[in-house]
């Protein structure tokens, strides 16, 4: 088989990694940058990353996830709230300056599409990965095919109402179901009681404190609440958690034991609930995997 | 084109409707039938009304579209909780009894494939057709694959959870969906205020009365919660709403004006909620049709 390098940035709200990924998910020259600045800034950063790229690597194709809906097909970031893009035409201002097709997709999506080729949900023909970050996303891959929703707007689901008239949202709504769940609400939730991460305590709940097992179980509650309907709506065979939390074994036995709250319609009893395989470099795999072979559907 | 006539039923909790549909989905000698009594008594009327239709015409292909998950590929039922019937062999049965394969499917899956080839969702790529009837159900259609989820369980939406900790639904949960926006608690919620029936109730509210118009809002937000979810958890351009309610318009129109208050997000913004095309043979349909030529992914 041919070897096909594809060059790939995965655009965050505060850092943007790249790399040259194969065809078989291996990663070179990666590495990570911090963005300074909103708007325009990270663009001049993207052009910056992928010219010091193609200097130094042959490649076929280039591609670029970035943390909001994308139109591949226009070219066009409908909104990332942390960058300060609306509407934003990335794909063609990337063309113009650097003469090559650029494929753009969701970093939830192309995530999603690199632990079913090459992580967690490889043997899957529905898989459905969720993380849990700063905002809390994914995408689903049906039928050996990634998807992306009317207007890549799949795997929104920090935004699904868990609780409205709840929190405030920054997308204007309120009890999105990030507000609840993301890495910062359990932070919030243990520092209001005394702790430090959630690292910590996560550890206290597992000496048996009354007070962390609490902390633990709201968040937890939150966590699988939201789960339970995406598991509703999507029947998937498996969901796979990813996002900083994930890498914590404690955390996933949580969730799985949250779950069980939820009653044994086979929507809840049938799916399982399993970490992700491929840590932080599933959005960089995907962006690459999805520029050289994949269409969205 | 050649015509391949396909005979099918759709179970319902109290009646059995039946017929032979045509690859252009008209369909002749439709029927209704009353079933009284659960577990086998449904299965032998099964049997007698496909023999009494294959004695009147040829036809190439049985589909069978029943009120609940249904594994196509094992010809189980999962579970019809309105007919008592649990991992139920029904394929291997009427296979057995009737000397003919005979497709499964469940009705929502079958109303959404219906709507998706000759109504409402016929130009879409990615549909999804909600049914408020007794329970709240559905389907969807992707790139123009009917999907069915793992186990059949796509489409089980009355069981995501709206109200953890709330209304006690017959799956043993607390909170589901059905419970508050099925036909039932729209009928509850007006008797308890004095109408008679939810047509009663939305006339009232069309001619400005303001306790009729606080029990429409109370049943159309909780619809539009649940909406809103599915709007996020899917990412679909239209959402088709089907089921008894759907067949007076003022229903979709109150149902459009409560999801305005779930917010601006793409996700809610940018989804369509239409009527569906078909009305009650939408089941019927999607049986005959899945028997003859898809398969369920």
């Amino acid at each position: 088989m041919i070897s096909t390098p594809a060059l790939c940035l995965e655009v965050g709200g505060t850092k943007i990694a790249c790399g040259v990924v194969d065809s078989d998910g291996s990663a070179a020259d990666v590495g990570s940058h911090t963005v300074t600045g909103r708007g325009g800034a990270a663009v001049t950063k993207i052009i910056t990353l992928v010219r010091a790229l193609q200097a130094r690597h042959a490649v076929s194709h280039v591609g670029v996830a970035v943390p909001g809906p994308a139109d591949q097909v226009r070219g066009v970031v409908l909104c990332a709230l942390d960058l300060g893009w609306q509407a934003l035409p990335l794909g063609g201002l990337l063309h113009t300056t650097l003469g090559q097709d650029v494929r753009l997709s969701n970093d939830g999506h192309a995530a999603a599409w690199a632990e079913h080729r090459f992580g967690a949900g490889r043997v899957r023909d529905l898989a459905v990965l969720v993380t849990i970050g700063t905002g809390v996303g994914g995408g689903t891959v049906v039928g050996d095919r990634p998807t992306k929703g009317h207007r890549g707007l799949g795997g929104e689901w920090g935004h699904l109402p868990l609780m409205p008239g709840g929190r405030r949202c920054e997308c204007g709504a309120t009890g999105c179901w990030e507000r609840y769940a993301n890495g910062s609400a359990f932070v919030a939730e243990a520092r209001r009681c005394g702790w430090n991460s959630s690292e910590d305590v996560l550890a206290a709940a597992e000496a048996g404190d009354h007070r962390a097992t609490q902390v633990v179980a709201t968040v937890d509650g939150h966590l699988a609440h939201g789960l339970t309907i995406l598991g509703a709506c999507l029947a998937p065979e498996e969901i796979i958690v990813g996002g900083g939390l994930s890498c914590d074994p404690r955390f996933v036995g949580h969730v799985r034991r949250a779950l069980a709250g939820f009653g044994t319609h086979p929507t809840r009893a049938e799916v399982t609930i399993r970490p992700a395989g491929l840590g932080a470099r599933a959005g960089l795999l995907g962006a690459a995997d999805l520029a050289r072979s994949a269409t969205l559907v």
